[in-house]
C-alpha cells in the first residue's frame, strides 16, 4: 500500500493540479471506510441540497492548492499543510498528491483518524503529555514509520522514550520551541538545546529537528507589518536552529508558519516547511489581513469554502432570519459575508438562526429563497459538519467525509 | 411500542426521580441503535478518562429535572423540554420518563433523530420552509402521530397541508407568534387569529395552539426585571391567545418560555408548557442572571456538565495551557470556570488550547494533571461532542450517545 501511494504521489507531483488529481476515487481514496457519497447527490446543484449545507468549491480549493505548492517550491521549501483545518483524509491525501511533504495534526485522535484513512506522513505538532495519550501515539507509531510527534520538556522525552521502549520501537521526535506567547513549547536557546541533546541520546528516541509556530504572526494586517512580526517571531528559533547545526543534531527539520507568512517563511534560516491550513479555504478572518501589493483584501487565496442556507423568515422590514446560526457557522469574527452581495451583514449569534440586516441591500431574500455565506473561521466551523459538499460550477462533483471531526483527544 | 412506552411514562409520571429511572437499559433504550457504551469505560472514575471529555454528574443532573418538573406541577402546568440542548435521545426519554409532556426540536433532522431513538412526543418549534424540509417532516408526521410543527406564514401553512394531502394524512400544527424580535413568527393579534383560522380550515391540517418563545427574556438578570420582561413580552401572545380561544379554536397548546423564566411562565394566561433546555446542564451564561432570593447566582439549578481537561504546558510563570480550546468549549462567554477553584481564569479562544491564567490562584496546576470546566453556553458545545460521560461520585455509569449532535438541516 505504502509503496503505491508513494509512486502516486511521485507521479503527480510537480504536475498541475488536475480535478483527476484531486478526488476521483482510486487506491488511495478507496481506503476511505466511511465514504458518505451519496449516488444521489453527485450531479445535483448546491442550490438543490438540503441546507445548511458546508461546499467546498474545487476550482478555486485547487487554485489555492497550486498557489501554496508553487510558491514555497519556488522559494526552495516545502509544504506540510496542518490537516486540524479541514480534519478530512480525502484533502490530505490530494494535498500530499500534489506535492505536500506530508500533513500537520494537533492532537492523537485526529493522527490516527488520518493513519487509518490512508495518510501516512504526519506530523503531530501537540505533544503527547499524558500516559494514556503517550501510549495511543507510540500505537500508532509503531504501525506508521512516517509519524513524527512534538516534545518541549524533558520528563515528557524521557516519557516517550519509555513508551517507545515497551513496544520495542524508536519514535520520530521534533523539539516544539515556545515563539514567544508561552502557549507550548520550550524556551529558545539552551534550554531547547539541551532538550535536543536529551532526545538525541534517549535510547528509543530519534531528534529530527524543530517546530515553531507563531500563531500571533499570521493575523497581522498588511504585508510589512506582518513581514517583520514574522521574522522578529521566527529569530530566536532561527538562532537555537543554527546553534543545533553547530552542535551537530540532526536538523531534517524546521517546521512552522500558515497561511498569513507562507511567502515570508522561507526568509528564516534552515526553515524547511510550512504548516499552513487556511490557505485551501480562506475565511472572512483571513480576508482581512491584507496582501502584498497592499490590497485591503488578502487575494493570494480564493475564498472556496462556503454554507448555503436558507432564509426561514422575510416578513419584517430590514432583516430576514436564516437556517444557519452558531451551531453552523460559530460565532467568530468577522461574521460571516454574504457571497455576490453588498449593502447587508450576516451574524450568527443565536445558536439556531442567522440574522440577515439590510442596509443598503444589493438584493432583498424572501423566505425560502437561498444564499451562500464566505465562512468565518474554517477551522471551527468545518468541526460542526460530517462531510463537506465539493462542487465545480455549483455542481456537486463529491462528497468527503469529514473523518477526524469532533476528534479533540 | 407506542402503548408500552407510555405506560411506562405513566408509571414514572409523579414519582422521585430515581437513577434507576434515569439510565438503565430498558425496553425504551434499547432502541438506541448507535449506543456507543464502552464497557471498558463503565465504572472508571472520570479523572481517568482521555481528555477533553464531557461528561454529566447525575446528582446534580437528576436534581434538575426533578426541579423543573416539581416547580411546573405546582404552577398547574407543564414542561416539554428542547431537546436542541442536549441532542441526545436518552436524555429525551428520561425527560419524558420523569413526567415531561413530551420535547421540542429546533430541526427537522433533530426531530427524525429523536423518533428513530424511540422519541415520539415531538414538537418542533422552526417552521420547515423548503419543499425538502416539508416532505421530510410530513415523511417523519406519517410515521410518528405525535408530531407536531409550527407554521407562521400563510403560504407556509398551505405548502404543509398540500404535502400532508399528497401523503394522505392530516398533521397537527401550530402558529408560530413573534414576541416582537422578528426573529421567526407571525405578529401577534388578527395577523395570527388569520393564520390560525387559515390553518384550522385547510383539509390536511390540525390548528393546535400556539407556540411565543422570546429568547431576550431568558437571561434578563436580576428575578424582578425577568420577570417584568417575560409577561410584558408573553402579553401580546396571552391576548391573542384569548382571541383564539373566544374564535371557537382548538387552544390545546401554548408553549414558550425557558431555563430562565420557568418559575414565571405560569403567570401568562393559557400557556401550558416551559421548553426549558439548559436547566438540566446550566453552563456560565445562566449562572450569571441571579435567582430569586437576589442571589447574584443562578442557583435554581446545579451544573452538572463539565469538560475534564489536561494541561499540557506549566512552565511558564503566571499561566498554564491545557488541551481544551474552542473546539472543545467553543469561544461563547462568560468563559468556562474551573469548577471548586478561585484566583484563576480560563479562556478557550484558540482553537486547539485553553489558557489558564492566575492571579491569586487557590492552586497551580503542572503539566499532566486535569481538571474541570463548568461550560459556557450548554447547547453549542454539547454539538461539538459525540457522546457525554455520566458520572456519579465521578465514577462512570453510562455514556450517551448525543445522536443528533450535527444535525442542524
Amino acid at each position: 500500500m505504502t509503496d503505491s501511494f508513494l509512486s502516486r504521489r511521485q507521479f503527480l507531483q510537480g504536475t498541475a493540479v488536475t480535478s483527476a488529481a484531486l478526488w476521483t476515487p482510486n487506491s488511495a481514496t478507496a481506503r476511505t471506510a466511511n465514504n458518505l457519497t451519496n449516488e444521489t447527490e453527485i450531479g445535483v446543484s448546491k442550490w438543490d441540497l438540503d441546507t445548511p449545507v458546508l461546499c467546498v468549491d474545487l476550482d478555486n480549493f485547487e487554485q489555492n492548492v497550486k498557489t501554496m505548492q508553487d510558491t514555497v517550491t519556488s522559494n526552495g521549501i516545502d509544504c506540510r499543510p496542518h490537516a486540524k483545518t479541514h480534519k478530512c483524509p480525502t484533502i490530505a491525501r490530494l494535498q500530499i498528491a500534489n506535492g505536500a511533504l506530508g500533513i500537520c495534526t494537533a492532537k492523537v485522535s485526529e493522527s490516527e483518524i488520518m493513519f487509518e484513512h490512508g495518510v501516512e506522513q504526519i506530523l503531530q505538532t501537540t505533544a503527547n503529555v499524558t500516559p494514556t495519550k503517550i501510549k495511543r501515539a507510540m500505537n500508532l507509531r509503531r504501525q506508521c514509520s512516517s509519524f513524527v510527534q512534538a516534545t518541549y520538556t524533558e520528563q515528557n522525552a524521557r516519557m516517550l522514550s519509555e513508551a517507545a521502549a515497551a513496544l520495542g520501537i524508536v519514535a520520530d521526535v521534533v523539539v516544539d520551541i515556545d515563539p514567544g506567547g508561552h502557549r507550548t513549547g520550550i524556551t529558545a536557546g539552551q534550554p531547547a538545546l539541551a532538550l535536543a541533546q536529551l532526545v538525541d541520546s534517549l535510547p528509543n528516541l530519534n531528534f529530527q529537528g524543530i517546530l515553531c509556530y507563531d500563531g500571533g504572526a499570521q493575523h497581522v494586517s498588511g504585508f510589512e507589518a506582518r513581514r517583520t512580526r514574522a521574522i522578529e517571531g521566527m529569530s530566536q528559533a532561527a538562532e537555537t536552529y543554527a546553534v543545533m547545526t553547530r552542535a551537530g543534531l540532526n536538523m531534517k527539520i524546521f517546521s512552522g508558519g500558515g497561511t498569513g507568512t507562507y511567502n515570508m517563511d522561507h526568509e528564516t534560516p534552515g526553515f524547511t516547511d510550512v504548516q499552513s491550513g487556511s490557505y485551501i479555504f480562506m475565511d472572512t478572518s483571513y480576508r482581512s489581513i491584507g496582501s502584498r501589493d497592499n490590497n485591503e483584501i488578502y487575494t493570494d487565496f480564493a475564498p472556496s469554502l462556503t454554507i448555503v442556507t436558507t432564509v426561514l423568515t422575510s416578513q419584517y422590514e430590514g432583516r430576514a432570519t436564516t437556517d444557519a446560526g452558531a451551531k453552523s457557522c460559530t460565532i467568530n469574527r468577522p461574521w460571516p459575508s454574504v457571497v455576490g452581495e453588498t449593502g447587508m451583514s450576516y451574524t450568527s449569534g443565536s445558536d439556531e438562526f442567522g440574522t440577515i440586516r439590510y442596509e443598503n441591500p444589493s438584493r432583498t431574500y424572501q423566505t425560502g429563497e437561498t444564499l451562500e455565506l464566505v465562512v468565518s473561521h474554517c477551522d471551527p466551523v468545518v468541526n460542526l459538519y460530517d462531510r463537506i459538499y465539493a462542487t465545480r460550477n455549483d455542481q456537486v462533483e463529491a462528497i468527503w467525509p469529514i473523518a477526524a471531526r469532533g476528534k479533540n483527544q
